[in-house]
């Protein structure tokens, strides 16, 4: 077992290595690579990826982690533990699916983006049908390769994204959600659009300002600038490597400048979670956090819990009205509050408000569960999709590309991501009130004190990393199981 | 042989998909990496560069070289026999020192800069003594173990970095500046400043409109931001790693608004340089130049003799004005190209003007052939140094850290690097007669078409990367030998 260790050990310092070069070639390239450099990094890339892949599928590692995971019971550490039954769980695939299988599917995902991108542009689901058809056909055979006792069928992929949260999970969240938000959103998004839209939405926002204003938010967040940086690329996203080295985008766009403030906020959740996982596991396979839907719930906390909130304008409407004095020369901060917390019946789930999110997520979940069941075929996808747009959302596409087309996801065979976008703003909220009987959240915003927040985070959410469970984490956090209802009273008291 | 061809470029390929990740990494590292993110990068690069060693010193490679530079002359394809005759040369270093010798020395240099900085920084030569001595010594130990019938002593290891320049090429070279240059510069360097420095000197000129002119820079010289692009760092540099992808770096000082501009002009001199290697050598190592002379004597020619021109002020000035109307109000262009272009005895060689820049090397260059020679001991260097700078450039440091200490090639084992430096600029003047005669210079850089310019370079010079020595590229550009005579003459002409 010494040596099984030993060999793991080493073969994981490797792949970290290799994974460091990876990281910072992605990085590299969405922030600042010349245009035309793509081939040579790309040849570059190749030639590395499959050193890689030589030090992953070394049969003695391999041999490795099997004996390891059959000893389970005889390590002491957790924390290794957790990566053997880890890592052992992601070879399955590999050990499972014939090899043929595996490779078509790789090769299929790839391409995917590339045709779904065309179909989208072109406003055309009949490009992108027979792609996703076979993604969906693969992800139907690969969840029969993986079924064990305990999961089955959809459950198999949803427990990729989010270990332990399942169909039963989900279902009793998005029950509560239609049941309890659908009709208060129909509501609430009746009626004209506000006067101050008009006002703030027809000026222009010069982008200095806006890039300085997004540095004062890394000074009010207590964002680690010794350990990480901002920069700017087409898609706002949070690149880390270790808990010393956790990078952070935006983008600035003059004529919408409420989307760089909250793309900055969002993306420094993120990056404050990986900064503030533990040290020890940097060089662990555990960095980064434990699941897709944790990671949501901080980045949806600090934009939308913290930086869409009374307390955090009172104290900084001013610095952003010393930036804009002439656009925002007739705006109150309550007109702005109201500006920056408006909820609509929109179409896009990328641009729709903190109160119609989740239903827009919803409408996926509903989907994705009837395709992977076998329920739904892909050809009846775009009908399907409108009429619970209409139902969940309050608004019907006219096109398949403000519809079915609109996300990258499922082209590169993401079925069962989705649904953790939501997840994370139900944990946010319940993460939030079990803060707020601890410390005054509302008091450390307005008294400038974000750190405060951060330090407590770190102390039942951050320092984790991935050493727990989601459900784990929100135990130890809230000392509760998973509860979405204080997701929909906190929208409920926020949208009333 | 086929199979050793084979052999050869698969290990290349991989060599240099490894060297991609490495150059990648300093770069980030030189421009925007947090700086608490060192520890982590450091461990990824030690893993990472020990897998590059398993590559390099595989002896399958190893051998396959071995038996393609035995059967050189069966190799038909120019470009392939000169990559195989350089990496036999370069293996000549492991096969002929001893290892633990080699080793020592290694981990001697990667500390020296680190000793080297101490004794800067406290002005105490002692310090350093030791550690330079044993960089003398190793050297000259060196130079024993590769001796040839063809080459001994310092000329090997001035043939490391400028190949087929020894002692008696630049000894030719610098006797020439001895006896044509120094009396001209002790002449033309007496008397008092002008009054334009103090006009231009003691002004702040705000960072963001240098960064403003530096861009607009790299329209004027046709710099390819398909293949590269602009950043900034302490010092400024050329990092490239294909023809693809060949970045740079400036530096903005508000006190010194010149800095800037001539930087960032030679260092798209370098950037050009290899970007316009042809593509074909991206795969192989002969990409990147084919020597320190040639290279410098590019960013030298576009920094220098383009960039410090009448011609290119009397066109762009105007722009600068605009940039900078308050500062440059009373500054006539004349007075400006007097500003950019004056000589002075100075004592730092990275700070000195055009006219006296290959004195400073010079004195390095006798100082580096006594101390391999034997006639010269470390002790005594920091008193030798001080009576060659008095001799060649007319000033005597007062302390050793504006004198002997200055620079840190010596502390990481460089001797035989500087004297490239003051060869770049001869072989500039001795190109720019030669492009000269097929188009008119001045009057392309008058119309605002550098392109012009590069693309006569590229013809003549840059396309060839490595597959030429330096003395081939000479003939190739010239059609004649090395003459320092034109740079001498082109001097004169310009301090006159």
């Amino acid at each position: 077992m010494e040596n099984d260790i030993k060999v793991f050990q080493e073969t994981r310092a490797k792949i970290k290595a290799y994974g460091y070069f990876t990281w910072l070639m992605g990085w590299d390239q969405e922030t600042e690579a010349p245009k035309g450099s793509v081939e040579y990094r790309t040849k570059q890339y190749q030639i590395m990826a499959t050193e890689m892949y030589k030090v992953e599928s070394d049969p003695l590692y391999l041999e490795a982690i099997e004996r390891l995971h059959q000893h389970l019971d005889d390590i002491t550490d957790p924390d290794f533990k957790t990566e053997i039954k880890n890592t052992y769980k992601g070879l399955r695939i590999i050990k499972l699916v014939p090899m043929n299988e595996y490779i078509d599917y790789q090769v299929l995902a790839s391409q995917g983006s590339h045709i779904w991108a065309e179909a989208k542009e072109k406003d055309n689901f009949e490009l992108f049908r027979p792609t996703l058809e076979k993604i969906v056909e693969f992800n139907r055979k690969l969840v029969k390769y993986l079924e064990t006792d305990e999961l089955k069928g959809y459950d198999i992929l949803l427990d990729f994204y989010e270990e332990g949260f399942g169909i039963k999970e989900y279902d009793l969240f998005f029950n509560t959600l239609k049941t309890e938000l659908v009709p208060f959103v129909m509501q609430i998004t009746e009626g004209k659009p506000k006067s101050y839209n008009r006002k703030l939405s027809k000026q222009a926002f010069p982008v200095d300002k806006q890039r300085e204003f997004s540095h004062y938010l890394m000074d009010v967040f207590s964002y680690d600038k010794n350990h990480g940086l901002l920069k700017e690329s087409a898609h706002p996203f949070t690149s880390g490597v270790s808990s010393t080295d956790t990078r952070i985008t935006t983008h600035y766009h003059a004529d919408n400048f409420a989307s760089s403030i909250f793309s900055t906020i969002h993306e420094m959740g993120h990056a404050i979670y990986e900064m503030q996982n533990d040290l020890k596991y940097d060089d662990t396979f555990l960095h980064g956090g434990t699941s897709l839907g944790i990671h949501e719930s901080q980045s949806r906390m600090y934009e939308n819990m913290i930086g869409r909130s009374k307390a955090f304008w009172d104290l900084h409407y001013p610095k952003l009205v010393k930036l804009f004095p002439r656009q925002l020369r007739n705006i109150e901060v309550d007109e702005f509050l109201a500006y920056i917390n408006q909820a609509k019946r929109s179409l896009i789930r990328i641009e729709a408000d903190e109160l119609t999110y989740a239903l827009h997520v919803m409408v996926r979940y509903e989907l994705e569960k009837q395709l992977i069941n076998g329920t739904l075929k892909v050809k009846d996808l775009p009908r399907q999709w409108n009429q619970l747009m209409k139902a969940y959302v309050g608004k019907r596409p006219r096109t398949d590309r403000e519809g079915v087309l609109q996300d990258i996801h499922w082209s590169g065979g993401a079925i069962g991501y989705f649904p953790t976008y939501a997840l994370g703003s139900a944990y946010a909220a319940q993460m939030y009130q079990a803060m707020d009987k601890e410390i005054n959240v509302e008091k450390e915003i307005a008294e400038n004190n974000i750190k405060a927040i951060n330090l407590w985070l770190k102390e039942h959410v951050h320092k984790f990393a991935g050493s727990k469970t989601p459900k784990e984490i929100l135990q130890i956090c809230t000392k509760e199981e998973f509860n979405p209802m204080y997701y929909v009273d906190y929208l409920k008291r926020k949208f009333r």
